[in-house]
């Protein structure tokens, strides 16, 4: 079944809230995104700041120990108007070099989805001409969080949450663990364009139109989410520092090699040491994010 | 001027050693790296671990507060036999996970360059068949380090090191900081593949034969090793935990981009945010390795 | 006002629950925790892992950027029993050493009120005789989380939370920042006896008789949970790596010094540089606890 | 036998430098050394920055695999001027904390050996008055670098060096594991007093007379610095971040209670748990320094 969805309310964390919207497994969701802002395709304010989020939607079946599955049909900007800011965060530059980054203000971007392009709308003379291509993902996408907790959509845990993932975007397919009834999906916080990090704090941050499908395991529990598209598998890991959410994804990604790939510790040990490749999320928010994949012709041989 | 050249000796520091040859700006060394172990293309064993190095080399003129450049002309593994590592290192797992990883032991390869491929020589059943497609690079190249130390060739710091990028191949031209008079540029520590992070502490491990072309650039001073390819330009920092080598590779990008892009802070921060690109060299040695990259059509507009 | 209060439920998260008790500004509160997994004086099971919680203790006039004021006038143990772990967590060894800690099992004590110790039970031969002093202090103690959130009591944040800090003991008073009306004060997890950075995951867990007098500072808020003993100030750091929960206890301190005893950031800088003293409170828990502590007659000069 | 030993020359790095002085076990040395900057008891510049080294002492009969013990005797400022500097560190404050630092200068202080105590020479209002006792110690201390390497002496590793630990005064006695022939020991960086975390990068900076006793243990080799006091064993871990630091130095304190205590893992972990405490020696150099520390009375049973 199709659902064209637009919500009523939106949220500022991955919880246990009522069910905006309930669905089946197998059925498709048609709905829109505000930007992290809270504003919509009008650029009317709905919701507050950080990542509100449309959402929760119940699947029907899902128990706790179930995977939830979704794939991203279409991510698109469903208005020109983006922002974004214009200085690298405090904590990815030495403590030394802080000083000397500029005040921060937001830059705006005109988005346009004809040429596929992002422009500074006042751009400093350095960037008179910069045309990006844009890439759209989704920031935020996850399930109610772990042990009836209520986690903000400014960061991310086994749950999800606020990963900005460059990876989350058109074609993908990701799975979550399910932690609650229904396990009350969410989604928020698209970006017309994103560097690696997210170091600015922000990616060219605009409303959306989102499709997604949606589906159910049951019964095989994962703890971190995993994803897959053409050529990778991929698990993610969300934590700081670094270092930890890199073992948190490289542990989930050695677990799913055994699980579902006949991959004993060994075998899988030998293939990623030489084969694995690491994506680093975001650096920014209290959670920082990092992705470990593998090529799938590597494990479905 | 072109330079054949086969080290008498090996050192498994990056210090202030007796140069083995001195080279002008512009020449082209053509040598030979020993595996991690200390043995050469027919196996007879000249070194010790850890990652002997050829060098040191004396570069004419080379003086504190230069740049000394090393393009990797080629790289190309000079025996068949590799070997490699059947299990992760405990630090890239979660605490938890670490029991369950397998007993540590070598794995051996066989490295066909006509083929292009590396095979396991005893593999498990369940990577019957594996055949990786060859991708040479240096984990070990560098200079003398700063204020007259002598760093172990296991790990990394401001004058490069034992970096363990994927980068560092054929084609790519990269910058280290002089130190000390002469620079005195060491290379080592060669693999045949290897994975992100370098998660099992090894890549195929070979000795190689390898063309290195060497320049100066005279004072314009560096903090951290700089490379450039045909598509990027990139800055590495080495530091644990990631997140410092994260800082370090940032802001070296952000230096550069102001010194030699014309970016200010502002517009290199607007272009770093929605473009930079991360990548993890090891995360195995004591210190860990982020490099930092741009697109150069981006900044070179 | 005291008030004699036993709670009819416990939670396990930090979070906006309904209130339990409501107290004035001034009031003392007698009441019981349950020990970690969920037992009382009789060792009833009431409620499940992970540390229940007494509460929550609605303050009235509390408003959010208020203080919440709680000084713990006594923590007993209201029975004999206790109980510990045997082995230390995988996070606080090298990851080398990880597979020779011996298998994770309990440890069960004798807590003797009158004599003032804690003995094991079952002692292995080597600790036979072993006698520890008590040193009760609770290893939970918060508020409802910031920004609507519900935070596990396994965990801590900016509400304070699961921070198994020793100081927080009979005789200190602490400051909470209050994120909800009400403030909403949760307290439990009551250790008998606890080493620094709670590295094999416990303390001596027991059930505890608490009395703690509650009192509210309007209109000055504070971002951490800051505290005072006889001795010293100290604001408390909640995060992961400790040197992130290090530089929010820091940071916070030197608001303190700033906002309340008049010493500007160059002053402050000049004091704490000399005569700062760190404490870690928990190692173990997601998020790592730091605690910066200063001479109070330092700075009531 | 007791040597009275100036240096003729100073050293910048923990390495193998010609012995300056030899010694057989269980002599004394009574010496002195350089202010961080270089100067001695006339204010005479006699070395440059980082902490110029007195040493290397040779110590008869020292092999790799031994341990040398180096009791300190007496430290006592010689001079009466002493300097440290206004500002905390940017890495021990959250990065948006870091501009509004004040700019870096020197602080003077008055040291006053007879009134044992530190006076600021121009002291900001609020620090008017301000006396500090002494406490002085030495914030390097340690032998020549593992593997033949030469390891500056603003940072420390398995041989000791900055390790800017306030523990290292007189009464303590120390091991270092012996890396190299005779050990060659080093000493400098004396401190009149310093806080936790040498927070703002300096103690209290003063030359200083310094006698030490030193021994051998011959061949029990140990990791990482030890030491003991009359209250308790400690072992020192040297990394970043604090993390590993600490584990470093938990995992070489288990190791010293299971080798001579005779304390397996096991009890050794039910100890640790419930009485070690932490110390922080500092947070400021390239590798910070924890203290894992338990009471000699609870292992000497």
């Amino acid at each position: 079944m199709d659902h064209r969805w637009i919500p009523a309310q939106y949220y500022n964390n991955f919880g246990t809230y009522p069910a905006a919207l309930t669905v089946a497994p197998g059925d498709t969701v048609c709905t829109v995104t505000l930007d992290s802002r809270g504003r919509n395709s009008a650029m009317e304010s709905l919701a507050t700041s950080p990542n509100p989020l449309s959402g929760p939607i119940w699947v029907q079946g899902a128990e706790p120990g179930d995977r939830l599955v979704v794939k991203v049909i279409s991510i698109r900007p469903n208005r020109r108007y983006g922002y974004a800011c214009n200085t690298l965060a405090g904590n990815v530059v030495d403590p030394d070099a802080v000083p000397s980054l500029p005040t921060r203000t937001l830059t705006e971007w005109d988005i346009d989805v004809d040429a596929w392009t992002a422009r500074l709308l006042n751009p400093p003379a350095a960037l008179q001409d910069l045309e990006l291509p844009l890439d759209p993902m989704l920031g935020c996408l996850g399930v109610a969080a772990r042990g009836g907790q209520t986690i903000s959509s400014s960061t991310s845990e086994q749950h999800g949450g606020n990963m900005d993932y460059r990876g989350i975007k058109e074609g993908v397919t990701l799975q979550f663990p399910v932690f609650t009834p229904g396990g009350l999906l969410f989604v928020g916080d698209g970006h017309a364009i994103q560097g690696d990090g997210e170091i600015v704090g922000m990616g060219i941050e605009v409303s959306m139109d989102v499709t997604l499908s949606i589906d159910l395991i049951k019964g095989r529990a994962i703890r971190w989410p995993r994803g897959m598209n053409e050529e990778y598998l991929f698990a993610m890991g969300n934590a700081r520092p670094l270092d930890q959410a890199l073992q948190h994804a490289t542990t989930e990604l050695l677990r799913w090699l055994g699980e579902d790939y006949n991959l004993d510790a060994e075998a899988a040990s030998i293939l990623l040491g030489q084969c694995v490749r690491y994506d680093i999320g975001n650096v920014f928010d209290p959670a920082y994010t990092v992705v470990a994949r593998i090529p799938r012709k590597l494990v479905e041989r």
